[in-house]
């Protein structure tokens, strides 16, 4: 419907309402307390004159809002909340706010998630799951980095899985494994394919044995019911890499219910270094991925992008190191 | 500035953009992919024709999003991702969607988050935080519902610590510990402080020793540090109650370590009942809060109090119990 008429000011709504010009500004912005009474005076006040706060509906357009979406697939596993700290912190520092979405695995959710954020007006978004739509180069409406999921996207932050493969294999030879099991994550997660990949280069040219234990998921149940098939299926077995830490607890404690002496018997590598690693006992060695920094350089790469400042590095590759703990034997050294 | 002019329609936008109404509209709602030219293209339109699409201004003070602001201390402590599950599941079930911000036990980012969630039109709040603002009794412009952290508000839903504290009294002393230390979290944390009390309210009446340890903060760093002075302070020590099981794993992991027989030696129980907590070996023992089930009534009696539904129980309190693991030895049973 179309009319001519005059346009309300802000300075008419609050005459309206009987309150002032910043009550006014504080009800469009939803920002500061405001007592529900006024609240809908504001209200009544800009509805009888159709006002139309032209600021707010600016920003829809300029993209003005200082809010990022990060996504995750599940903030169970402490892996991700320690990424999302790196992010958040990095944001915090440039001025820029976070939303997050838990996506639990689940493409629909993960999906509802980015609806919610563009309709939010985020300006940017970091994703660590698998989105299809991400995934597939169709052009985003916005800046968007992917982060340890990466997939091959066009701006990404990752850890190099493949090298942790390898050292972790590596490491587990060294110290003398010779019957390896390996529980490898679900195919669809590149960085979990990554370091299964490494591990399966460094073992295939070695003179050991070893087996395969694939996964669904990366589940506290799923890990614990594994944890214990290991064993019964693999009794031989003297050194075991785990696609995550989560799932190294699990073998660990399924190792030590049944009686084996850890690392004397048995020994275990990790992935990730989540904070309770080092609570295990005995503690656990891993491969540790720098994650606080990888959320970091993903706010940092996004953040440019976002400023349309020059990107000199799009994928960024950060090292991992292995972390000798008391899960691992220390290495014989000759001489 | 006042003018007199025809008010521009979405379809004068459309019209001057050379695109659709639908892709107008998902512009403006920030819905659905845009390619970048097009998205252009409407921008210029709307600028030019000063277009002030009027439904989004409307949005703005009728609140009728489906967004839900979820503020959390901290998610690195596992019991938060699973509190936060529980909401975001019976949100979900209702076609609300969440909100994340993680204050990181800080009331300046916490008020940040408010303001974002504000800004972006939640139409209610759960917050697990210790804000200042939302527990003054300030009239909220919108629903809120304090949970865990909930300092007497008008809404809560929390589990019984102070039953909590004195069930796990009781077990350690059943179960033959006469020399006890509590792990005593900050003062300022309700939950914390009523388990706390639960304990001491038995412990004063039984015929045992008890100490205490203060500890400034609930993170990994301090519960290691606390542990390692826990066994050289108090070296008699044979039954310990840890203020979460994050601590309780510090505990055990400091226990083991020099030497303690668990539970022959030394007797631990935590309280979450997080997930790691099966994994630990022994697997703890400890007081188990019904975390997810309380994100999802906190859900429940948001959601009743955005659709204005009656609502019979503004204070939800729910059980805590006992789940026996091995870090407690077997009770002694007479007879």
């Amino acid at each position: 419907m179309e009319r001519t008429k005059k346009m309300a000011t802000i300075r008419d709504v609050a005459s309206e309402a009987g309150v002032s010009v910043a009550t006014v500004s504080r009800v469009l912005n939803g920002k500061g307390y405001v007592h529900e009474d006024t609240l809908k005076k504001v209200q009544q006040a800009i509805k009888k004159l159709n006002y139309s706060p032209n600021e707010v509906a600016r920003s829809l357009f300029k993209r003005k809002s200082k809010l990022v979406g990060l996504l995750l697939p599940d903030i169970t596993n402490p892996f991700f909340p320690e990424l999302a700290r790196g992010v958040e912190d990095e944001l915090q520092k440039q001025g820029f706010r976070l939303l997050f979405g838990n996506s639990d695995e689940n493409p629909e959710k993960e999906q509802a998630y980015i609806d919610t954020f563009l309709q939010n007006q985020v300006v940017g978004m970091i994703s660590a799951t698998q989105t299809s739509g991400l995934h597939k180069g169709e052009p985003h409406v916005i800046p968007t980095v992917l982060l340890d999921r990466t997939h091959g996207g066009n701006y990404t932050v990752y850890a190099d899985g493949r090298e942790g493969g390898r050292i972790a294999a590596r490491e587990l030879i060294s110290r003398g494994s010779h019957n390896i099991t390996l529980l490898k994550g679900p195919g669809n997660i590149s960085p979990v394919q990554d370091r299964f990949l490494g591990a399966v280069e460094v073992l295939a040219g070695a003179n050991v044995d070893f087996h395969v234990i694939q996964m669904a998921s990366l589940t506290y149940e799923e890990a614990e019911q594994r944890a214990k098939e290991l064993f019964s299926h693999y009794p031989g077995t003297d050194g075991i890499l785990a696609s995550n830490d989560m799932t190294a607890a699990a073998v660990l404690h399924e190792a030590l219910r049944i009686g084996k002496s850890i690392p004397d018997e048995v020994q275990i590598i990790g992935f990730d270094d989540i904070p309770m690693s080092r609570l295990l006992f005995p503690a656990l060695s891993t491969i540790r991925q720098p994650v606080y920094e990888m959320g970091k350089q993903a706010a940092q790469l996004l953040l440019k992008l976002i400023k349309k400042e020059q990107v000199t590095e799009q994928n960024i590759q950060l090292p991992v190191t292995f972390v000798e703990r008391n899960t691992t034997r220390k290495v014989k050294r000759d001489g």
